[in-house]
Formats: structure tokens, C-alpha cells, sequence
């Protein structure tokens, strides 16, 4: 593809068709698209569904280890997924600014074409939209998702109890750091790399192993992992007590936080999990997740405790113990 | 509400969730949102359902007859009920630039609730994302949708066949003059108001009368009646036959139309529905879409032929006939 996206690619005629079949359709590639109607139809069976949508702005388009398109099919499958569901399929609208290179939009639908067929989770519906050079920043990504959530399962965020274990699947900080180190064009010897990833697989493993003790489960995404905590702390109306020395991190990751004053449990991730459970369906679940490439340094890192004011509190590696609070302000804009 | 939206809003921290909750989950008000988690869950019955998505980048953002948030609710749903589906739920993605009017935000998320209500189609989940100033326009919405397909109906874009009869449900252009005229601010006596609107229920009582009958259904807004008709022309390999007498259009958008070099038939639409059904379905149709406030103009504006070349011809007021033609450049940018 030369040449760059104009406004009558977002018109309504025949150049926003040509647009839309010969980039999206092509990359996204099946049936549901060719169908070439207004909605996708696809059957299903009886059952619980979810639904989910997340926007993606961001900022630059593509960084270590991925780019918007990729970004936009992992995050949604995740908020699926966290329902302990099969995410079954997707949508994409597009919000593009006029003079986009038309290269740089197939570069970034076909991530997502890649994607998609990667999770199995087609993009059956989408949007394109264009506006005038300015009134956006290249291009913003919109997805949904549905998905069927597992025969018996049925999480909910106030489900947390006192004595519940709480699993993270791996190391934090990746995502945030490898954009934001893009973002700042800092060079180092060990490159970082965002952790965008499709978790779904590693939650069906988690659901076969001890699906009726997982109480939740929640992607730490934007806040990172101290906003999650908060987060299900307040809705189940418990405590946390976590223990940093459990918490995986690359070293790599820490030296970068380090430099640019960030707390690594604020910091985005974008192909990690946590998961609330039972205690005597903890370690089932940990070993499942660990035969998952995904899951790994899967690690039990504290558990739930009662507490009135809901507070995340956590075992620092020098032997004392801190608060550990939302994050206030705009630290990290548009890490997703 | 005061103050104005800033890039903490959508940094996954306390202001965030304080916006999302005071402005947004007040507005939409209900059970899934209140339920807090990542996704919502719906229990389903088997049977074939539809996702649709649209991106919706309207300017100005309030016009006469309603506002993006308004548009955004009633463009999703259309594209569902177009499926003769019946829409369920909603989800929706907002990408906010920094400094926007929270009053402004709320007045659009409020509108949003309205007509969610007014449809009974709950917006189940959404999403936060705040841009940097001059990095968005205002406010940006993506909402998708999903539903089940009525039983027994099964909608295709290649199902038309020469004889069918098309119906228009109501007049044209009013929305995309109506934008038009509020940009350029333009004064009328007659103040032309946008036809948005949802159509699932027009939709419906059309299914009942004469479900079996109708071949296709397309809300024609970008590009106007005009795209519609030759898109389906293309997918469906036949040509239309269409008489200009017998399309609605309200004499002062006719006026617009002709001040501002438009023609009507490329002009968008937010609460018109086309149908192509088969001949004997057409009578029952048109009877039950008059007895329904948003179909009361519904006219059999001309019938599909067999043309291997997929024109769309229109017999003209002047006895003449003309083929219409796809909008061609980049005539009506951000329409909807
Ligand atoms: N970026 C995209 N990726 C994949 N499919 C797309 C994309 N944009 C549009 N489509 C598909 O192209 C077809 C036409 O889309 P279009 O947006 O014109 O339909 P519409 O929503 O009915 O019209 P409007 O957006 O004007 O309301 C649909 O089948 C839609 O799913
Ligand atoms: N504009 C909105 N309208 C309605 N609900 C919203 C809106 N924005 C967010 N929500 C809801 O607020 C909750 C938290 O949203 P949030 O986007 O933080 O979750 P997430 O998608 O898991 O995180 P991230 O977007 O960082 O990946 C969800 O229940 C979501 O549906
Ligand atoms: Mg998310
Ligand atoms: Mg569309
Ligand atoms: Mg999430
Ligand atoms: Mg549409
Ligand atoms: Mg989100
Ligand atoms: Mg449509």
C-alpha cells in the first residue's frame, strides 16, 4: 500500500469500500467479512455470554514486542478471558487521521489479522471513520468482544474472601516500560519488550485445574497491578497483604523504572493476570499455569486479608511494610 | 459537573474510576455496569445472534435533533436491527481530549442513557481513554452491539432478485443536512432536525407482517441512498430501477441540499431503513411500517432488475432517467 488515507476514505463511497476491502478484509480474512453485511451473524449455544470493548491510543503506534493492532485483539480477548471465557469474536472501528500513511494502516491490520488467527477470535465487524489532519494522532482503535464463559464458572468482583490466594501470572512492568522507553527513545543493552499477549489459553488451563476455587481474576492493565489490587480491593471489601520479594520483575525493567522515577506496580501490563482463589485450590491452579508459556513465573504473591478500609499493604524487600495506593495523576498517558 | 476532563481521567487511577462512576455509570444506570468487573455477562438462549460496531466522530457535537452520544446508541442498534435482529446490549468506548467540558461530557453520556432507555438496550461495559490536547477532537465514541436474529429470518446483501420491491421508510437527507447546516451555520425558518433514531421496533412489526418476504435491510447513511442501493446492486449482482417522484424528502432539505451543491441521495440518514422484498411481501410491509410512528412516509420507491453492469437507475422528476451513481471524493466528512 502506498499513498496516504485522504477523507473520502471515510466517505461512505467507493474509495472507503476500496479502503475497507483492500486493507481490513484482507488481513482480517473470513467468512463474516465477506458476508459484507452491516453486523455479523454467527449461532450460538445456550449460556452465559460476556461482552467487553476497550480503546486503544497508544502512543507511538508501534513498540517492542508489538503495535496497536496487535494491542487492541490481546486487550479485549484478556477483559473476556478474565470472565473465565472463550472469547469467541471481535469488533474493530477505526478512527483514522487524515494523511495516515495507508503503509503504515496495513502494517497495522495485518497485526491484527495475525493476531486474531493466533487467538482463534476472528474480527467479524468493523468501522472505519476519518478525520481531518489534527483532530486525531494517526490512528485510534476501538474493539469489542464477546465470549462464552465456562460451563460452571461465574466470577465476580466482589467474590474475594480472607485466607483467598492471590496468583500473578508473571513479571510486571513490561508493557509500560517498553513503550515508555520507546516513547522516551532510551537505548539500553537489554531491550525491553512489551508482554501483549492473548491470555485465554492460559485460562482455560487455569479453569481444567481448579476452576470452581478461582474467585476472579482481573489483566492489570492501565494503574498496573497496585490499581487492580485497590481496585478488587474495595469491591470485595477485604484487604491485600502482598510480599514485594514474590512479585516477578526483569531487572531490566526495575533499572528502567528506576531512571524515570516509576513505581513498577503502577506500570501497565498487557499480557499478565492476577487471580483471586481459594486457598486449597491454589496450588493446582499455580501448576497449571506454569506448564503455560504464558504462565511460567506464575508466583503466589500474598493473599487476602479482612480490613475495613480496604487497603493494599505489602512486605518490602528491606523487611518493613507500606500502603500501597492507586496511582494519583497522569503518570503514564496513553501506555495503551 | 464542572472543570474540565484531564489526562488523569484516563490514567487507570482514583480520578478515572471517579469519572467513569460519576458520569458515566450514572448516566447508563445498571445492574452490569454497578457488577464492576472487566466485561458483563447476559445469559442467552441458543439461535443465531449479530455484533455490529461503529466509530462516530460527528462535528459539531450537538446538532439539532440530538447529539454524538444520542447517534451513537441509535447507529449501533440500526446496524443490528438491520440483521431483523433484535438488539440486547450495547457496549461503548470513549477517546476523550484533554480539556473537554465535563458538563459537555456529561450532557452527551446523559443523552447516551436516554436513548438506551427510551430502546431498552442497556450499555453493558465500556471504556476510558484521554488523549492530549490537540491530539483528539472533544470526544470520539465507538459502540458496538449485539443481538439475536429473529426466528426464522436469515437477511443476506446477495439475496435481491429482479422484480423485488424497494421500500424507503421515510424522507432523506434530514441528518446529514441538519449537521451540515448547524457547521456552516446556516439559518432557516424550518429548522431541520436530524431523523436519529432506533429502528429495531419498526424493524419488528415489519418481521411480523411480513418477515418470510423481505430479502434485505440497510440503514443508508454514510453516502446516502444512493451507496446503499449500489452496494447491494454489487453484492447481489442485479440493477435498480428507482423513481425520484416517489422518495420522500421534506421541502426545506431539499433547499439545503440545493444551496450547498448536495444531492440528496448521497445525503446520510441515522433513522431510514431500505428493504428489498419479494413482490407479494410488499403490500403487508408497507401497511405495517405506516402504522409505525417511524415508518409513517414508507414508500415503494421502485423494484430491482436484472443488469449484469449493477446500475442503479432513477426515472427523474422530469420524465427523464439517470444512473446514481457512489458519491465520489470526500463531499460530506464527519457526518456521523
Ligand atoms: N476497519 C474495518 N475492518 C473490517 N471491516 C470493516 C471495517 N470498516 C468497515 N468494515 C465492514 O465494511 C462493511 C461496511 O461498513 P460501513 O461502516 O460502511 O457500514 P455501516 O456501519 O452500515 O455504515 P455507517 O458506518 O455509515 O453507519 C461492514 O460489513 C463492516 O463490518
Ligand atoms: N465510558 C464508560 N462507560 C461505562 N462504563 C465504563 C466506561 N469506561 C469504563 N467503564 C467500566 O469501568 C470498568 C473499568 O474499566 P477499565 O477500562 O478500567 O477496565 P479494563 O478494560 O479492564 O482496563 P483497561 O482499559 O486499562 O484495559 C469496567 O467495568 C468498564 O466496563
Ligand atoms: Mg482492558
Ligand atoms: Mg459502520
Ligand atoms: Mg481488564
Ligand atoms: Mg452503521
Ligand atoms: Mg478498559
Ligand atoms: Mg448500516
Amino acid at each position: 500500500a502506498e499513498g496516504r488515507v485522504d477523507l473520502s476514505h471515510g466517505a461512505g463511497g467507493r474509495a472507503m469500500r476500496q479502503l475497507i476491502e483492500g486493507i481490513f478484509h484482507e488481513a482480517f480474512d473470513n467468512e463474516w467479512l465477506r458476508a459484507g453485511n452491516d453486523q455479523s451473524a454467527f449461532a450460538v449455544s445456550g449460556g452465559r455470554m460476556v461482552m467487553s470493548t476497550d480503546g486503544y491510543v497508544v502512543s507511538p503506534l508501534f513498540f517492542p514486542g508489538g503495535n496497536i493492532g496487535s494491542l487492541a485483539v490481546h486487550g479485549t480477548i484478556n477483559d473476556i478471558a478474565m470472565a473465565a471465557a472463550r472469547p469467541l469474536y471481535l469488533s474493530a472501528s477505526f478512527i483514522i487521521e487524515e494523511g495516515f500513511p495507508l503503509a503504515d494502516l496495513k502494517r497495522i491490520a495485518d497485526s491484527m489479522g495475525v493476531a486474531s488467527r493466533e487467538a482463534a477470535v476472528p474480527i467479524i465487524t468493523g468501522d472505519t471513520k476519518v478525520v481531518e489532519r489534527g483532530k486525531a494522532d494517526g490512528v485510534f482503535i476501538s474493539t469489542a468482544g464477546v465470549g462464552r464463559v465456562l460451563d460452571g464458572l461465574d466470577l465476580r468482583a466482589d467474590a474475594a474472601r480472607p485466607r483467598d490466594a492471590v496468583i500473578l501470572s508473571g513479571s510486571i512492568g513490561d508493557h509500560g516500560v517498553a513503550v515508555m522507553s520507546n516513547r522516551e527513545n532510551l537505548q539500553f543493552d537489554a531491550a525491553i519488550v512489551s508482554d501483549s499477549a492473548p491470555l485465554h489459553t492460559l485460562v482455560a488451563m487455569m479453569a481444567e485445574a481448579g476452576g470452581r476455587h478461582i474467585r476472579l481474576m482481573r489483566d492489570p492493565t492501565r494503574g498496573g497491578l497496585a490499581a487492580t489490587l485497590n481496585e478488587v480491593a474495595s469491591q470485595s471489601k477485604v484487604g491485600f497483604h502482598i510480599d514485594e520479594e514474590a512479585i516477578p520483575i526483569k531487572p531490566e525493567v526495575a533499572a528502567v523504572c528506576e531512571l524515570l522515577g516509576l513505581d513498577p506496580l503502577n506500570v501497565a501490563n498487557e499480557g499478565k493476570l492476577v487471580a483471586v482463589a481459594a486457598p486449597e485450590g491454589a496450588e493446582a491452579i499455580l501448576a497449571a499455569m506454569r506448564a503455560h508459556p504464558l504462565g511460567r513465573e506464575a508466583a503466589l504473591i500474598g493473599h487476602v486479608v479482612a480490613d475495613d478500609y480496604c487497603f493494599v499493604q505489602m512486605a518490602t524487600s528491606f523487611g518493613g511494610r507500606r500502603v500501597v495506593d492507586w496511582l494519583t495523576g497522569e503518570q503514564l498517558p496513553r501506555i495503551c
